[in-house]
């Protein structure tokens, strides 16, 4: 690395962003390019570090190489520091090699004293702006060099508005001002005791050890604590020539993007104020003009503009964020960055610039934000609109909905089958709800995780749903719901965002989703570079075709308990979990296996010639019946007398069961294969469905490529067991049809312990599948549904983890479970195909973790195929380069 | 490995097992020691091996071998297979390398045939013996060699009965058996179209066929299956001259243990019958007689049967289980093995052999067999008595207690205190029934596992308790419970056995626990040699006495929660909990501050000078509140008239801040350092009384060693984050106290995320203890509560896992993700100490990983430290053997 201890912008470049910050790196490279940015030095991180090595003082060696450079710059701009005629004002900004907050800010118009002031006058013809960029200067410098509360100079200026009988800053006249600076220049003397100091080398030497300083404050050593910046990068400070927009009609400020950043159209877009400067744009006193304007009003300016955003763009082959200045005619770049666009605009602007030969498609792929795209996916609220956001709560299911307020799913279907837009307003779904579900464009509840029944039942219908929002406190029986001051009752308008967890009041302005021409070519190209196979979570005909339509590859994951969970079968779920004996059990089994097969086809018949992966039942079987707390209740009150007391037996009775069925930890319970052990006839069923079911599309001539998973293994005897059910079933099941069904057999990675004997299952399995949403839980001892409502969002805000575990894949913990269990798998068997079905499978960095351990697939919810396709490109690229 | 296919007895020994089983290695073993053992031949395994390979034919090779070892037995004994004056007759037995039921029983007597018959009648001058003799054959070659079903024969001798008018076998005379003999060589004729055999070469080649057939017969099969005993090993079959213990009055038959296998007493302790066959002794008819009535009748013999048993003890180094018989005054071995004892005579006989210079301490060490000696430590079930078991429930707490059922905890505390022995009878118990507990001699509870709250706390207190005994239903109002068709109401007497989780009818006669000189010297002998150190899980001033005692050498657990749930202090520590803000909760705090400083003070106290590690409160906060569904059938009955009207307000708020509390899956909620993130003022609390009661203590002169330990830890920078809370702490009462300790500060190691990211975490601990008891829960995906009482005791019977992995450790994959800890722990901080503290710490196998894993200590219940004493010194010995 380079080490000056001060480097002109001419000498530096893009890349020297840990020795000049990333400000001073900018604008080197834009001087660089021959650019007409105001000249300036920056003095390095290397002279940063050297500062707390000398015991926090300018050396001779610093201050030796900062005359030079001043001399340049004053030689390069024929200003000099302190001249009455032609005095050199300076900005001075501190600019570390990572964006830090916390750190000292800008000081303006350096250089200005008693003396030059006047000058300033002069130059500008505005004795009234001079003033008031001198008592500005004073106002910084003492503010943040010399340590003088900000809150003296507001007292001083407050008192002389009030004498001067003026209520804006604006309206003070030349002769206050010059009072107003008087006044400041006695606050600093009163404070330092000392004059307020009138050389600039001298101004210029403490600005630099207060910018020097405060890469220590608090602040800014509790940011990087937090963000794990290493203390030893040290910031650099920017000394830049000053310009002026507000010398008069020829001089302007303003800002622009080379494109639309909202559609990613090819044409300048921004404003700009003639006679102004920077602040005055962002404060919004004045209203700016379209950029467009610029053209007649200055047209030299114009043209010159537009050809350097050209040359920007050719530069950095990136749509570019720019802040300029016109003074007196002569343009000056002070700015620029790759600027922040739409999910769509990013889109659109990849693809023209490889039509315009600026990048090529690799490139655009790399470019686009895989995470971003997710919204372009679903129906969202109006990003223009203004929202009365009154509750925040877990973005459950993506997705934006209005609708009145319904408190009870009976009533939910009803309004919704006459048409109406209804919001399910509830403590809690269970399955019960879900007629109601079914006709709600979105799910509101007040308590529950992500992986509550509502958010898992949302998903899967890809319904915009909020949960756990905990500030909404609902009165079913007065059908209100409270938050903070607000009464919502039934009948009332909200708005949901399942994106965000937004809860807002009334109707808002929503935005269809959109799949362009631009879109498509983006993922065609995503295809051909990367090579992870993209599958999908779905769990019926109509989610498997719109994977289709995405570009799924195959179904990674079919959950057959929202089958289950049908309001037409669950009842007879219920019966059959009730049944006393394995006969009763049977009988009901009896009844669902022709629906269960009727499932299994349409979905195998959308997905023709594609696999589709089958997981058998898995949740624990409580989760289809009452709760028990309901039914004590009931039984309480039917036991005093109150209610339909002929009940009270049977409710007696179901209590008494739901009890037997009652776990401590239902997410550690009888669910998953232990199901399959312990009523071996349900998975039996269930297999039988899916053989059946190949073998009616066989007999039609539809290509079936069935995949039955086991999930939550955690013993290779529990895969073994299982193996010899389906092969009984699948042998009883050839003699019956005469078809003789190929299926893979394969399980859910998805325990610790699966991952350290990946071997030992290997041995057994055609294929592995992550189940990461389980395996994070029991990795890191969270339940998903207590965590987010209670713990993690603490544990987030105070950084204590870097992400939520659940949204983006933990690397060093489950990935690290994730590699030893791929190592052992693939040790074993070689031909093992191994993809992930959990949540992470649709978000960005996790794909490209499962991309560098070499994972055959990915799948993930309908919605997110196309992030998928795009990320899995973009891993395998970045690997690459 | 030698290959023989034929091998004499006096050609192998002890070591030959894979060649010639374990009955004829033995056999060898004894012949080759020069004991009078009847003689004879083993066909090997190598034989049997082959015979399936010959497509299950006796082929030329082998039966040319086994004439020349018929030849050389009729040399030997001289007798002749069909000899009409002196035939040889032979038992033939099959014996594999591992005891392996389910295989061919004993023939005996073949070689008989209808003209040997008389020769033996001649021999024994017993005509009805030799007749007897003959049926017996028949029926048994009959059944085992030509698959006769058993019951042919049994009807002929039924129907003979009837016909001679007589009830018992012993009332047929010897014309009877003469028309029987006929009668069952007919059913022979009948069922195999073949006469029965009548060439004793002919009945041995189809004998020696009959075993090695059994070694594939559908019970071995599945034996093997399910104990995964190798396919390959095949089985030998050992053929040996007759011998008759009823050849008059100077013949016997007998049964001896070298020394008294229920005392340890070096005497020979056994009995024999005169002129009678083995199996009479075994069959009851006859009243045997001590064996040191021999000495009487036959000093000769009884003079030889004590030298060869302290023969064949000099030999063994082991005390000996023998089988005898005398022919005609001529003493004969028939079988030895180690024989089956006590625990008490375990370690008696082992410190005796060790003053006989048999063994040396390392072997008396080695030979005890550490699970067992539990036992010892707890008052057991009288072994002898005769017992009504009702209902078995789990295991939850060892030991034995009788007394009188409550259903009620104030009622049982009241008895208690009237000096009443009661049984604590519930469905469950909760914190608010502690004070019944206490006073109680032991708890049954219906349902939970054996983490629930009644096993936790009984254990802590050493208290016998039967948990989740599902079979009892519990009808609290009416204070009855009714198992089966049992009805017990309150006041009955039941007993109960924690150690086997029995319920029993009545007052059992109860055996109190015992640490005899030689326990104590045999623990001494194993602190010699074992590596790893003992510490003990203690969580009041008593059990940390108890376990010092017992030989701890420090508490590796000292949990606080239970402090927490001590009578005076719930109604605290639940005005903390629902405190509405965290001054609220501070008051609360500081009135238990004092109480926690008192329990420490008590215990480092107690344990003056050794290493105390305190866990931080680990548990959900709404273990200490009642239950939300209780709550809920409270309030529904107020808000029905129902009740204490002016109620309910305050039940409703009460429910309110239940259901804020309450979690989907608590074991994975918001417990351990996850409480002291979110309400760091609970931690500070309790690491202040730690400070506070140590300085006290060093005040006094005391030396105290506190270690603090973070529960839960899944994340390194929640150490972080605890660890800078206990640096300020200690900080604030140094400055206070003026005492500034040194205190080791370490984290519980019992998530899979902590294991695989050891390194980052050791990179902040003093010390690691692992929690295997949550390990074990989140590796598998079991929550143990639910998964002991729904499904783990069908994995265990259907052999799915080897052992109850929460009694057991799993080696395989809790094993592999400690020892990927250790590793990763160990590299990064090569001083880290690494413990274990789960209930495995004091489980033999268990103990043997932690020491093969070089951890640095086990910790345990206090009644375990003599079992993990032992345990850890077997381990040492193991290893460097």
């Amino acid at each position: 690395m380079r080490n000056e201890l001060v480097s002109p912008f001419s000498a530096g470049r893009a890349e020297d962003k840990e020795l000049l910050g990333g400000k001073g790196a900018n604008l080197a490279e834009m001087t660089r390019l021959g650019l007409p940015v105001p000249s300036g030095f920056t003095i390095t991180t290397v002279a940063c570090k050297q500062y707390y090595q000398e015991g926090k003082q300018l050396w001779p060696e610093l201050l030796q190489q900062m005359e030079q450079a001043i001399g340049e710059l004053e030689n390069r701009t024929g200003k000099k520091f302190g001249s009455t005629d032609n005095p050199l004002l300076v900005s001075v900004r501190s600019g570390a090699p990572v964006s830090m907050p916390g750190m000292m800010d800008t000081i303006l118009n350096l250089g200005l004293n008693d003396t030059t002031v006047d000058a300033l006058a002069k130059a500008t013809a505005n004795p009234r702006f001079a003033l008031d960029c001198y008592r500005r200067f004073i106002q910084m410098f003492g503010g943040v060099v010399l340590g003088i509360p900000h809150h003296d100079f507001e007292a001083a200026l407050s008192k002389l508005k009030d004498q001067a009988g003026v209520r804006l800053d604006t309206d003070l006249d030349e002769q206050h001002l010059a009072t107003l600076v008087e006044t400041y220049k006695d606050i600093v003397v009163k404070a330092t005791r000392n004059p307020f100091p009138q050389q600039p080398v001298e101004q210029l030497k403490m600005a630099v050890k207060a910018v020097f300083d405060s890469w220590n404050n608090n602040r800014a050593v509790v940011y990087r604590r937090i963000n794990k910046i290493p203390e030893h990068y040290g910031t650099a400070v920017n000394v830049q020539e000053m310009v002026f927009g507000n010398c008069g009609d020829d001089s302007a400020t303003g800002v622009l993007f080379t494109r639309n950043p909202s559609t990613g159209e090819n044409k300048l877009y921004g404003e700009f104020l003639v006679n102004a400067q920077g602040e005055d744009v962002v404060a919004g006193i004045r209203t700016p003009q379209p950029i467009a304007r610029l053209e007649e009003l200055m047209p030299a300016s114009w043209e010159e503009l537009n050809r350097i955003c050209k040359q920007l763009e050719a530069h950095y082959k990136e749509m570019q964020d720019i802040e300029f200045t016109i003074e007196k005619g002569k343009l000056f770049i002070l700015q620029t960055r790759t600027g922040k666009r739409t999910a769509r605009a990013a889109v659109n602007i990849a693809v023209d610039m490889v039509a315009e030969g600026l990048i090529d498609k690799k490139e655009a792929v790399l470019r686009i934000d895989a995470g971003q795209l997710g919204g372009l996916l679903h129906r969202q609220v109006s990003p223009d609109a203004k929202l009365e956001v009154i509750a925040t709560g877990l973005p459950a299911s993506p997705g934006a909905g209005c609708g009145i307020i319904v408190f009870d799913s009976d009533e939910a279907e009803a309004l919704g089958k006459e048409g109406k837009q209804v919001i399910l307003l509830r403590p809690e779904t269970t399955p019960d709800d879900i007629h109601g579900i079914v006709e709600a464009v979105g799910i509101l509840t007040s308590r529950g995780g992500m992986t509550s029944h509502a958010a898992v039942v949302a998903r899967g219908m890809g319904k915009p749903c909020v949960c756990g929002c905990e500030a909404i406190k609902i009165d079913l029986k007065a059908e209100t719901a409270q938050v903070g001051n607000v009464v919502l009752k039934k009948g009332d308008v909200i708005s949901i965002d399942g994106g965000s967890g937004r809860v807002i009041l009334g109707q808002v302005p929503l935005v269809e989703p959109e799949l362009s021409d631009e879109f498509n070519t983006i993922l065609q190209w995503a295809d051909e570079f990367r090579e992870l196979g993209i599958r999908a979570n779905a769990d019926t005909p109509q989610d498997a075709l719109r994977a289709r339509e995405f570009g799924a590859e195959g179904i990674g994951l079919c959950r057959t308990e929202h089958m289950f969970m049908a309001a037409d079968r669950l009842p007879i779920v219920q019966s059959m979990i009730l049944a006393e004996d394995t006969e009763g059990r049977e009988a009901a089994l009896a009844q669902l296996l022709p629906i269960q097969q009727q499932d299994f086809y349409g979905i195998f018949k959308a997905m023709e010639g594609l696999p589709v992966t089958v997981r058998l039942l898995d949740p624990p079987l409580h989760e289809f019946l009452p709760s028990a707390e309901k039914l004590a209740v009931d039984v309480a009150l039917l036991e005093a007398g109150i209610g339909d007391v002929s009940k009270l037996d049977a409710t007696r009775a179901l209590l008494r069961q739901v009890r037997n069925l009652q776990e401590a930890n239902p997410m550690l319970g009888n669910r998953g294969c232990r199901l399959g052990l312990m009523y071996p006839e349900i998975y039996q069923m269930q297999v039988e469905a899916i053989l059946n079911a190949a073998a009616q599309l066989l007999a039609e001539g539809i290509d079936v490529k069935a995949e039955i998973m086991i999930p939550l293994v955690s013993h290779v005897n529990e895969l073994e067991s299982m193996q010899e059910l389906v092969a009984s079933t699948r042998e009883r099941v050839a003699a019956e049809t005469g078809k003789n069904l190929d299926i893979l057999i394969g399980t859910m990675i998805e325990l610790p312990r699966a991952c350290v004997t990946a071997d030992e299952i290997a041995g057994h399995a055609d294929f592995f599948s992550f189940g990461t949403n389980d395996l994070t839980q029991t990795a890191f001892g969270f339940s998903r549904d207590d965590a987010e409502g209670k713990f993690l969002p603490a544990y987030l805000a105070e950084k204590l983890l870097p992400d939520n575990p659940f949204a983006v894949l933990d690397r060093k913990g489950v990935g690290k479970l994730m590699e030893i269990a791929v190592g052992l798998g693939r040790g074993k068997n070689s031909k093992l195909k191994i993809g992930i079905c959990g949540e992470h499978g649709g978000e960005p960095s996790s794909i490209a973790f499962c991309h560098s351990l070499k994972m055959n697939y990915v799948s993930c919810s309908p919605y997110r195929v196309p992030v998928a396709r795009l990320a899995a490109a973009q891993a395998a690229l970045q690997q690459k380069a």
